[in-house]
């Protein structure tokens, strides 16, 4: 293998790594070590368990994500909105013990007013604008921390960050609702959570222990309170996120299924977002990073 | 000790008993064994090891709260609204071993739309009318799932439960936000929470990652950041609520330190509710369904 470079995203669950030669990737590799299970000393051994058998030579890594973050490897200061998504002049260069190693770490974003930050989401903007040049409008990425982000003239112009996923993950397990909560899935009951989070914002946790009444008076099934949850979450943040989508051309980075979830919502707001593949825009993202790296 | 009765709160985390004597209570005893943590056969015996050194004849037990669910010690069907708080007539008889116990359940409320249900609260919302007879207005319990409850000519005409404490419990101590909390408090912080979220109410899940994003750009401290978490979950209740305080006299029923978090939220919207001790409203509400329950 012609290995030229290794792409690495590094969140807070998972590390993966991807063998990148002159024409793209020609392998990947995936562990469980993410930033979240690690002290700062143990990132480098865990990074070569992933990606040893490709270094046969000294080799550039630029990795994005938590890896980054005051409690990562090491800090990579935010820079600051409004700014490119990526700049070569941002990166942080990581001593390691490993000769064969050259580790750079892409920086997040910060926002002063409202306060916001992001670290991994602006990897995946500069994809979105490697595959799609010229961008200008919107994009989502659904998830733990939901992210929107308004992109103009090459810019991040402002952003805004929801915990959406990280409350359904609450609710749907830790809460008294989780005894109501079964896999499966009922778009009608979606589709109602969505409006009546649309229409009634105020009444969110109202609304979150009528999915307990509910089960007990009118029989909700699992499958139609789990999707109405999903429905109040997903609305509450269509109707806080309004400013950014109003009008908008929408593009959605993310897993499937919830992109799945998401485009019904919008739809029903009379919009029809496109999806990117959210691993393709971080590949291209940090392809792009690391092109400018090249250029210096 | 003339004990004439005993008198039972038994909610999800905790018994607490009362000997009763002809002019009130004459002993406590408190157990944690709630009935989030018994089968049904295992009531009788934890009953017994609270209140078997009152039994020194056969003695009749009122209870009111979670031990009627359908987890309880048996189901009590819930009293459809609008209806009287308690009713002699809708109490539930539970045989038991022990031939000294006569042991009853009060049963609680239901609302078929908005479906929404309650069970301990109906017997403080009698105490209320039984401490303030004639009472008219608002009752607002403030708690794991606050409720407020609509009152007039002596009926329950309407409620709404809000899962607020059950959101503060698991987002500050379940939830990314748990890193940047701890104990004490800051006023400010708390009612920039409160208007922000009766003004924003759409903002909520941004609201709730922007205290991540103040503690990593604006040094936001835990106890800030605690005390504004409180706000915009009592924010959000009571932009939701608003069709039951405003305009209306309020009595708050709950725990001193909450009540007050509530009277200060309250109060920025020109409201002034009184507050009554909790305790004093179950006992007085187990006292006169006691006593209608003599008349019959």
């Amino acid at each position: 293998m012609d290995i030229t470079w290794i792409a690495v995203d590094w969140g807070t669950s998972n590390l993966r790594a991807w063998a990148m030669g002159p024409a793209g990737p020609l392998a990947q590799a995936t562990s469980d070590e993410g930033m979240g299970k690690l002290a700062p000393a143990e990132f480098e051994p865990a990074l070569l368990r992933l990606i040893s058998p490709w270094l046969t030579r000294p080799t550039a890594v630029l990795a994005c994500g938590m890896v980054g973050a005051r409690q990562g490897w090491r800090e990579a200061k935010y820079r600051a909105t409004p700014c490119t998504p990526v700049d070569a002049a941002g990166i942080l260069h990581v001593p390691t013990h490993d000769p064969r190693l050259t580790f750079h770490i892409a920086p997040g974003l910060s926002q002063d007013r409202p306060a916001d930050v992001m670290r991994g989401e602006e990897t995946q903007v500069a994809g979105v604008l490697a595959l799609h040049p010229g961008f200008d409008g919107v994009i989502c990425h659904p998830g733990t921390h939901s992210k929107w982000v308004h992109v103009s003239a090459g810019e991040v112009v402002s952003f805004q960050t929801f915990m959406t996923g990280e409350l359904f993950a609450l609710l749907s397990t830790q809460s008294v609702l989780r005894h109501g909560m079964a896999e499966g899935w009922d778009d009608a009951a979606f589709d109602a959570g969505v409006a009546d989070a649309l229409q009634s914002p105020d009444k969110f946790a109202a609304r979150l222990f009528s999915l307990r009444a509910e089960l007990l008076l009118h029989g909700l099934t699992p499958a139609q309170s789990r999707a109405r949850l999903s429905g109040l979450l997903i609305g509450i943040e269509l109707a806080g996120a309004k400013p950014y989508w109003l009008g908008q051309r929408v593009m959605l980075v993310g897993a499937p299924a919830l992109a799945a979830s998401y485009t019904r919502a919008l739809g029903s707001q009379g919009l029809a977002p496109e999806t990117l593949d959210a691993t393709a825009c971080t590949l291209a993202g940090l392809s792009r990073l690391h092109s400018q790296m090249s250029q210096k």
